[in-house]
């Protein structure tokens, strides 16, 4: 009998399946409508038994049946060894319980770097120039009439601040370096791949006190839980903006919203938010803000790209007991 | 007595007002609210009368009083001597008439290259990814619930087909280069100052054929009106893209309205139309669609550079009796 590999939301490489997994696997979707569905299906002789690998990532079976957590993972093992995970950003596995466990965990670094730093690009010209107000205007029949071009700049000459230099964080440097606006940078140290015309700064406080328009791209961790907080938002010169394509708790939302309503803040543009997918209504009350729902990272192109890479990581571990992409807190686990 | 200045539309630049007309001009503010109160102004003893130079651009003023026609013309001279159009397309004047006239008449070329070549890259950006789309969803409180990322695109790889490769255009090639697009391009004739990475085709059914994007960027002439109909159109690839920021007479937007109801276009991204500021009501009905109300070369930045620029054109024409960016049509009334 195949061991079985399970899908969870796997949306266009249907078609690579065949190549990737006939004689290696059989290859079984999710359908559990909840958790307790999901959890009963590890059980001896549910519908998921003999699963050695899962394929997820967190769009729809997220909603359904909830983040991998300890519930889960203690489900799914001794059964499941492999967790490809379709994203670069990986805090909806618990990968310490995955190691207490053994399942190895991989990810997808890089391959939405571009579609993420467009998404990042367009929030800060949409920011600065009022442009998806300015269409809701038209679409309200009440062509340019509340906008004002006064309350409006230009990106070229202004300052980007970047938290966080990874794959994103420089491709979004790249593509403003086009205009140019001035770019400065923050992260735990300056990076060997920085442009001489990325200026480094020590703080993230040093950054918001340069940043027309702080732009934020590191992963969710402990340390930036709540990096740009009151006194950070505070240390930005006031009508300036934020943009965040990476996770919506990396920034006080709380003290992100005062400063949008004593218009410290000018807008702010998010493509991520605390607790997705609600929104805090309160964020909605500013018509200049622009306000995406978590598609950074979404495009044909991109996600044709990066399920096969992560289906391929599943079928190197089926063919060969190990796969590539582990991630970084498990790189270990592959040295024995 | 001094010679008055009549400013239609001033924004921005009423603080330096003084330092380039004190004791050169007395600034009347246009306040007629139709054209008949306009027209009658500048008969004997109206209250433009002794008016020498005008300000104007095509936003609040025309709204009021209505382009600047033969009728406007005839009524204006022989007392008015320079109109200082503030704007880039100066379709909304009649150079001919003012050429009988012997009114010069002044244009602000390049200022807002940049801002509109970023409001270019913004609806090619939300054209490829469905991002205005997807904030009305978040919007209408349906997260990405409508959009399909199956339907979107990355800019990168795909080809950026430019049509007049004039300032806007070469600056937008420079913006897509970054990630990089493809460019191609069409003018009346090869330019000498094309990137080596832009490629000239022969005529506007060809550039059509290679562009995943067509992006429009020339004046609006007898030539250039309707330059994209539906043969140009039809040769586009199946769902492709248009986006214009230039005019919107240059496209028919019958043909454009039928190839996006059978699906031939997959958007269009508009900051122009034909009868603006009215909209016709079916481009709103496609969500996929990127609609701006004509902001394009908007912004504080642009608008007080121009502002100034045009002002000083006119300020120029006071004290030496010739202001600098005559209309091209109009050049040769300056070599007396």
């Amino acid at each position: 009998m195949l061991p079985r590999i399970l899908l969870c939301d796997l949306r266009f490489a249907h078609v690579q399946l065949g190549k990737l997994f006939n004689g290696l696997a059989e290859v079984v979707t999710m359908d559990s409508p909840n958790r307790a569905d999901f959890l009963a299906g590890f059980m001896p002789g549910g519908k998921y038994a003999g699963t050695v690998g899962v394929y997820r990532r967190n769009v729809i079976s997220s909603a359904r049946i909830g983040i991998f957590d300890k519930e889960i993972i203690d489900a799914i093992s001794p059964s499941v060894k492999w967790i490809a995970h379709n994203g670069a950003g990986y805090d909806e596995v618990d990968v310490e319980q995955c190691r207490t466990k053994g399942i190895y965990v991989s990810y997808v670094p890089g391959v939405a770097d571009d579609a993420t730093a467009t998404a990042a690009l367009y929030l800060v010209i949409s920011c600065l120039r009022h442009f998806s107000y300015g269409e809701r205007s038209l679409r309200a029949l009440q062509w340019k009439r509340p906008i004002s071009a006064g309350a409006t700049h230009d990106l070229t000459g202004r300052t980007l601040g970047i938290l966080g230099l990874g794959g994103i964080g420089l491709r979004l440097a790249h593509l403003v370096h086009a205009f140019p606006m001035r770019v400065v940078y923050h992260s735990r140290r300056p990076k060997a791949d920085a442009p001489d015309w990325c200026t480094y700064v020590g703080s993230v406080q040093e950054l918001c006190e340069q940043a027309d328009v702080l732009s934020v791209h590191v992963p969710l961790t402990k340390e930036t839980t709540g990096a740009v907080g009151e006194k950070e938002i505070r240390a930005m010169k006031r009508g300036s903006i934020i943009v965040n394509t990476a996770r919506g708790k990396v920034i006080d939302e709380e003290a992100m919203i005062r400063a949008l309503e004593d218009g410290h803040l000018s807008s702010v543009g998010l493509d991520v938010y605390p607790s997705e997918p609600n929104v805090n209504p309160r964020l909605l009350e500013f018509p200049q803000n622009v306000l995406l729902p978590h598609i950074g990272g979404e495009s044909y192109d991109t996600e044709m790209v990066r399920e096969v890479r992560a289906l391929t990581n599943l079928r190197d571990y089926l063919t060969g007991g190990m796969g590539k992409d582990l991630v970084p807190e498990l790189r270990d686990m592959a040295q024995v």
